[in-house]
């Protein structure tokens, strides 16, 4: 499936465009790619995008006082990734997007986003629907880190990324669920042992 | 300000109703009260409603398999809440939402939400906005729980919820931020001794 098919078939799932809203909605996005280990948005400035993964794999991290990177969240191919409230505020944000190995997206501006809202309205709907759900990810994220045991939030983790817990390295699954590498490793261990 | 005039003047902040439409949107409401300590959805339950609060204060929690209470959001007047999980998914949440003090709302069902979207477009427009605002509020707070201090966190939490910290039982802000309510008493006096 090319790129805008991937797109167009992501938003598809939730609300219905004619031929015309579809080309006029293609037109708005812009590729951009990243090396492994590039960064698409740095703290400290303006996010001007969503980024929609066609494929590779982005994650969104932040950098606390301390020197301590702490992951936010992980953007595999048909998903969107963005610093939410720098997009929103277009005031400078705290995190950093960088891509895990090469990556493909499709960009859409702050400027192109609320365009389609006065021209197409039903992507009012889309981005009501992806931001509930993303919404909901993270109050569980925050339970999740309130109560549950290191173990119970990697297996939280796995079901949340199905699919792309091979492909994420250890490390960043480590920052992710908020142990350190080696914590994780011998946790893995006994989880296997477990079955 | 009646309950009517206050929900209208919320929603009126990022969308433009004509009269028949406000009319008809207020005829959707079901006035909830809950006394306090009330709990208006337990977890276990499907939530089947959006709370707007018009007087009084509700908390959401969740408790933890260890019987720790941890509290997820504080909603005042003119702030929305529910167990967006459950809404959503229509499955039973995790979440609890109890009654502060004496606490007035209305409530609008998801039956009427849906209803909404298909009659009066405009409310895709409204809820695609608080629902941005709340994962940006979200998002935040896990950034704070993974990277401030007990006091900065305690600093975030004043600004999130200015004007409502007095009100709110220091028992339940130290839920909130994360430590005990001896560890959040000498934490004050602390940043009073500061001042």
């Amino acid at each position: 499936m090319d790129n805008k098919s991937l797109i167009l078939n992501n938003i598809g799932k939730w609300i219905n465009l004619t031929e015309a809203e579809a080309d006029h909605f293609t037109s708005l996005l812009k590729p951009v790619t990243a090396k492994r280990k590039e960064l698409i948005l740095e703290a400290g400035e303006i996010c001007r995008y969503s980024y929609f993964v066609t494929s590779g794999c982005l994650r969104g991290y932040t950098i606390d006082a301390n020197g301590f990177e702490h992951v936010l969240n992980f953007a595999a191919p048909n998903w969107w990734i963005a610093d939410m409230y720098s997009l929103l505020s277009q005031r400078p944000g705290n995190t950093y997007i960088q891509a895990l190995e090469p990556t493909s997206t499709l960009a859409l501006s702050k400027d192109a986003q609320e365009r389609l809202y006065r021209e197409i309205p039903a992507f009012e709907r889309f981005f009501r629907i992806i931001t509930e759900n993303s919404l909901v990810s993270f109050q569980q994220r925050l339970l999740d880190n309130l109560s549950l045991t290191a173990e119970e939030r990697y297996q939280n983790f796995c079901k949340r990324y199905a699919g792309l817990t091979d492909s994420i390295p250890a490390k960043q699954v480590a920052s992710y669920i908020g142990v350190t590498p080696e914590f994780l490793s011998k946790m893995k261990h006994k989880l296997l042992y477990k079955k």
